[in-house]
């Protein structure tokens, strides 16, 4: 009987769906058992005799890989690849499927909720209330100000989509392959990042990790931003260097930031002393039916695969070449 | 020379053109010296000589008109008339005007903030996370709820725009006055008060204070609302009970609310217990284009006014009618 170890928590709890789908099929699975993300040696000491790992975003590394010898398949809940070792997987005939287009919508939504909390200082006026503080902040509107975004994918794109009804003053756009498509839908203006990091109001990013984002945004590019500029990272964990938005911020740089995503998770550091920086706990992909969708689709594929049925959201070949050229 | 009474702070922060209109005039003029919301009997006492109070939402009571017997005219910085009494006023020749267009797209911006805010525990991570607690709180998107507006004036219609690019499951709209041609742009539903609180997953209250809608949603209201229910109140304070709201949260009731305004300003109440109650420091139309829109247009208005040149901005007869006929 194919056993699948289910590394992503919470799982099956708003919807008991994906469970049923490997319980009718007979299929044994184990949930986390340390209930948080785990650690390259956690995964090492549970993964050994699994055929299976539907996964959230822990490291898949070669020793995890090497540790795991009945591996077969590794079916990510949610998009981002940075965290599974493609190549070693590709070497070993370990099949990698993912949930691209699940996470979009939630990923965007945030993103604008972000935006607008962090214009109108509202997580600020929210704690000074609570301690029975009263300050009327002054705030920007979205259609006083310039956007830059960071990365045109699907969430890059959704938030492009979402701006459309608050009308900024410019929309700036960079995109490691820019889909000049897009301008015939929306008014924005293709740009390089350094321009982008100067001249917008707030700069959201939405890359994947990969070699090439890991730390593109560092001291210098933040200290290119405008003083009282605001960044939005809800991709994923180092891209914006958190030790150097600490130290700038630290030092009044940047009127505002959220940060959603972690080097390290559950996140423990310094951005926990400022106020004007919003953290939350890789919430992006959080709602109800976009989470329900990534633990579904990523389930069936599973079940595709143990029941040699045709696969349907296998990575595709791009997500190999931009890890093996280090792209 | 004419004197003007300034009682709305900040005023002239953003930017000093509206002093400077006063100043360019040879017009005297005070700021409010206690740098506070006034209460009636320091309005009493502040408002002695001055023939023209630049006002926010100060009660400008028959007692305050008894007292500033030089007073010719109230320039209301915002759109709520609720705390001027106009039937006085108008019974002593005293001129009202307002700005009602300036705050409207500061506030319908804000009220989608504090909706995306609430249905994703923004504010709750946030604290947390400040605090070294990591936990991923599941939420929902406005595309997969039911929305309920109530009250379909600028800020209402406003909110309406603002939510077209998330499309949410059905948007329930209801005002005293169905303006029917906004069934053309937008795709809504009529329906009565009651239903909107018995259906809608977030209903958003953008109504006038009035005889009508004092304590328009109490106990009863709340609690024919969905438990995992969103309330937001970006309209004045008194139109939802806080007493109540305090109440039915505490006993569990309602996932979520935003209260960025209260009977008596500052606030300092119960609510404060709450943490999935959003508390803000009537902030509402505080974005600086908006916040200095309204400043500059109430003090042209004074300028016209004392120069003999056409008003502008004179309040409308309605606005006297839902006083008179306790509308």
């Amino acid at each position: 009987m194919p056993k699948v170890l289910i590394t992503t928590v919470p799982f099956g709890n708003i919807d008991r769906l994906p469970l049923e789908l490997l319980e009718n099929n007979n299929f044994e699975y184990l949930i986390n058992p340390l209930n948080k993300k785990l650690t390259e040696n956690e995964l090492v000491n549970l993964v050994k005799d699994f055929d299976v790992i539907i996964a959230g975003t822990e490291p898949i590394t070669k020793k995890v890989m090497d540790s795991a010898t009945n591996l077969k398949m590794i079916s990510r809940v949610g998009i981002g690849l940075d965290s599974v070792d493609l190549l070693e997987a590709e070497k070993r005939g370990i099949i990698v499927s993912y949930t691209p287009d699940a996470p979009a919508s939630a990923v965007s939504e945030l993103t604008i909720g972000l935006m607008i909390t962090l214009l109108r200082s509202v997580q600020i006026s929210n704690t000074e209330m609570h301690n029975g503080k009263w300050h009327r902040f002054f705030g920007r509107r979205l259609s006083e100000i310039t956007i830059g975004i960071i990365g045109a994918g699907r969430i890059g794109v959704g938030v492009l989509q979402h701006l459309q009804c608050f009308n900024p003053q410019e929309i700036l756009l960079n995109d490691i392959k820019p889909d000049y498509s897009l301008d015939k839908k929306f008014n924005i203006k293709w740009l390089g990042k350094e321009e982008i990091y100067k001249q917008a109001d707030i700069i959201s990013i939405h890359t994947p990790l990969t070699v090439q984002t890991k730390n593109m945004v560092t001291r210098e590019q933040l200290l290119s931003m405008k003083k009282d500029a605001i960044i939005i990272n809800t991709a994923r964990g180092g891209i914006v260097n958190e030790y150097d938005l600490y130290d700038i911020m630290q030092a009044d740089h940047l009127s505002g930031a959220a940060i959603d995503v972690f080097d390290f998770e559950p996140y423990d550091g310094q951005l926990q002393k400022i106020q004007r920086c919003i953290l939350t706990a890789h919430m992006g992909s959080m709602s109800v039916d976009c989470r329900k969708r990534m633990e579904t689709e990523a389930t069936e594929e599973v079940v595709r695969y143990l029941t040699n049925q045709p696969l349907q959201n296998v990575v595709t070949e791009g997500e190999y070449i931009v890890q093996r050229e280090g792209l």
